[in-house]
């Protein structure tokens, strides 16, 4: 990549499903907006759904909130994963943010219609760009020891802490988590700020078995060898008996229930878990099956089991897992597997499609 | 049926998934149980299930369980909503009751093995029989007023109760109950007591639409003319707009979810529900889908959805919906459709299998 005009950045596009590294205009910010040098951005699983399963990902988000993301026939800037730096002012802002500081912020542009940034055109482009536009009462502050690929982790540890949240674990419950993607592995390094444990984990890759330890996880299984559900059960049997599931009718000898963290998201892995967990359990869903799925409900039915499907977070927890990592007290650098440039995210998104060595990918826009 | 010899007694029995009239010893009541003439039995879904789908259903609660609950190649006297009288007790007993009192039980059968009452072989059957054995500590005398058939009504209005209880409602909360079956009217009579709606419900067969009406269903829709899903929007739209979704990254403007009772069980139903309900809902699955069912996860992550699967109660539940029942607050007359005798019952069963015209149906033992 050469030298960009004024006014002219790299970007990288997506259109019908093909990444292009290409050049934009520059956006110009509107009143309450400020234009953001990307620092960082982090490849999101969503943003490979968009490219393998575009018009799946359009539905289904179509009948969460009845409107449509985007067009696939539309350019799309993806990334909505980042860390910037305060360019450039539009009209009507505060300015209490002096121009250079760096910043986080829920990937939100307040306009009329609210545009979900990473999902948007290259008018208002997601962080796949050397510049992006970011809406001045959202932005958070960056402090200086906090380096700018840390500050790209907060929406993904979001996304973690929103799942940990809806599993409403206990001090007792001991929680397993089924697949060590970015997912799996942000909501061990979460469930670990937390203090809970032991914590079960289990993937296929021994890289990735590797990081779950590394982010924290306690007992840790290659599911071809070892059933994790089993591996769980030694686990949690030693702990307080007391905290046992529903006594109901189908179950006379109460059963010590687990929550479980399904972070694979391919058909086959829900029904798994249904067979194979405690009864009573809970399955916070943070994987996102994009193909249809077949389970068998009378075995949930029969085990009173709780599926709670996660994707997104709330603007508080957003800014909590903010500060979690501003304060050291949530440490997630072995996530970063790799840096890249604009040029080279086509080819990490190929690679992502196998993912067995790769956790998450950082993008610096700005590194050439 | 002709009057039979002492110590035999008239029982429907089933084997491999076919129903008997036939004749079986009087069960002999061990330490602690007492031997009781069946006043009145429920038929259950679940028995209809044991029937159709006996393998499948045995599967289901082995994975929950463990154990086997029957097995199909032995004899099984189903039953387990009644009304006994206590006619002799074995050894080992307060008998703090007199010889005729009428009871409600928990149907456990708590000995070394517990046996799940109505799903145990001749020799300690269900209520699908003149006699059966319960254990004394688990008795509940009938108040006089209370008549026999609203006793057996205890234990699916329990299953309800649990299912109500389950859903976590808050008293802005607007339910919508899909299916109005046995299990569907009988949650709409607790959500009734419990004051909370106003109650939407559907179902196609006007006679349950009737009697949905009847048990407290404040909006009642026929889905092929209107949808349940617009209709519960409708009734839930002008109620306290304070009470609304989680605001995420999904949701910018926040949704109200709704708590919805799938009281169906058939495949197909769970993912019309996670399509038309609101984002953010829980939908308590009720209904019990013996086949194996396809839904869309991305459509469930996308919205957030909670699903609850609930099948059974605890004990502390069966003596609640017993005392609502006793006390008069929970008014469920409605529910049964007809009586029969148990030369009836396998005729009952075939007509159950399309049951437009009936919800519960009772069996009078004793009767002929």
């Amino acid at each position: 990549m050469t030298q960009t005009a004024p006014g002219i950045m790299d970007a990288v596009v997506m259109t019908r499903g093909n990444l292009t590294v290409t050049t934009a205009p520059v956006p110009t910010p509107g009143p309450g907006e400020v234009l953001v040098k990307v620092l960082a951005a982090g490849i999101c699983g969503s943003d490979l759904h968009c490219v393998t399963h575009g018009e799946q990902l359009l539905a289904s988000a179509r009948e969460a909130v009845g409107v449509d993301l985007f067009s696939m026939d539309d350019p799309v800037v993806m990334g909505h994963e980042f860390c910037g730096e305060i360019v450039q002012y539009g009209p009507q802002n505060q300015q209490t943010l002096p121009i250079g500081t760096r910043v986080a912020c829920f990937p939100f542009l307040l306009r009329e219609q609210v545009v979900t940034i990473g999902f948007g055109g290259p008018d208002t482009p997601g962080a796949y760009a050397e510049y992006m536009l970011l809406t001045e009462a959202l932005l958070i502050p960056v402090p200086d020891h906090m380096p700018d690929e840390i500050v790209a982790l907060a929406e993904p540890l979001a996304v973690a802490l929103h799942a940990v949240n809806r599993g409403e674990l206990g001090s007792h419950d001991v929680p397993l988590v089924i697949g060590c993607g970015p997912i799996g592995l942000a909501v061990i390094a979460i469930l670990k700020m937390r203090g809970l444990g032991p914590i079960v984990a289990s993937d296929f890759s021994p890289s990735r078995r590797a990081l779950a330890k590394e982010l924290g996880a306690d007992i840790v299984v290659d599911p071809r060898e070892t059933s994790p559900y089993e591996s769980w059960h030694d686990a949690a049997a030693p702990n307080d008996p007391a905290h046992v599931g529903r006594q109901t009718l189908m179950f006379p000898e109460p059963l010590r229930p687990s929550v479980i963290f399904e972070c694979v998201g391919v058909p086959g892995v829900i029904q798994q878990v249904l067979a194979n967990a405690a009864a009573c359990s809970t399955i916070v869903v943070a994987g996102l099956c994009m193909q249809p799925d077949t389970f068998t409900p009378s075995t949930a039915v029969m085990k009173e089991m709780d599926l709670k499907f996660s994707i997104a977070y709330t603007p508080d927890e957003f800014a909590q897992a903010f500060n979690h990592l501003a304060s050291g007290e949530l440490k997630v650098e072995p996530l970063i597997t790799s840096r890249i440039t604009l040029d080279d995210l086509p080819g990490a998104f190929d690679r992502l499609a196998n993912p067995d060595h790769d956790a998450k990918i950082i993008v610096l826009p700005s590194m050439r």
